[in-house]
């Protein structure tokens, strides 16, 4: 039954390399993050996470992906800036493609198991 | 770099009804472990989760679905027991084939992103 609130299908896919997360919804959102605002404190200010675990998150995936998807521009007359580098556009570009598809699946899967929730006559 | 183990793809399917989670991966295995076990208390044995724990599952389960998804023998010459219901079969069914759907997308499409924890000569 749906009476306290819709209800929806939550789909998550992540990479894991040994104990790490080398990509997961989270680590989508910072890379994306990073690319809008040119900055890896403004992007962790975005999706309110702390500086820390910011920090943490891109160390994770420079080191877990075959080269380095931020990079970190120091000085300079613009005072430096963070953006992806190749292999991290690469990396984000065939996450999303992922989650899409499984999103496609999942939607033209999930219509059985949605059904189940509603009360049918002959339940049991 | 996969030095420090193997990498692999982790995808979750849950369903949620507000703030509950309906079905995901440890209620569908809590689901698997009633219909081998014949009992509620041994199936949360089974899955090493206290029998709190294992009953606040059960009822949430009971109470998301259309209809209830594990029932109860009490007492009876041989003890009671519990085992799925028609409902909780087919809820357990409908998950169970999401999940190969997803995963078969997953081994389909994965690939492309799996590469890319390999260096390669024109990284970055």
């Amino acid at each position: 039954m749906t009476q306290d609130g819709a209800a929806r299908l939550k789909i998550k896919a992540q990479i894991l390399v040994g104990q790490r997360i080398a990509i997961g919804p989270g680590k989508a959102d910072l890379l994306d993050a990073v690319e809008q605002t040119g900055s890896i404190a403004a992007a962790g200010r975005t999706l309110g996470i702390s500086y820390r675990r910011t920090r943490d998150m891109i160390d994770t995936l420079n080191q877990c992906w075959g080269a380095p998807v931020v990079e970190t521009e120091k000085g300079g007359s613009s005072g430096g800036g963070s953006r992806l580098t190749e292999r991290g556009h690469a990396v984000l570009a065939a996450y999303r493609a992922l989650e899409n598809a499984l999103k496609d699946t999942a939607d033209s899967h999930a219509a059985a198991l949605l059904g189940l929730l509603e009360p049918s006559e002959d339940a049991r």
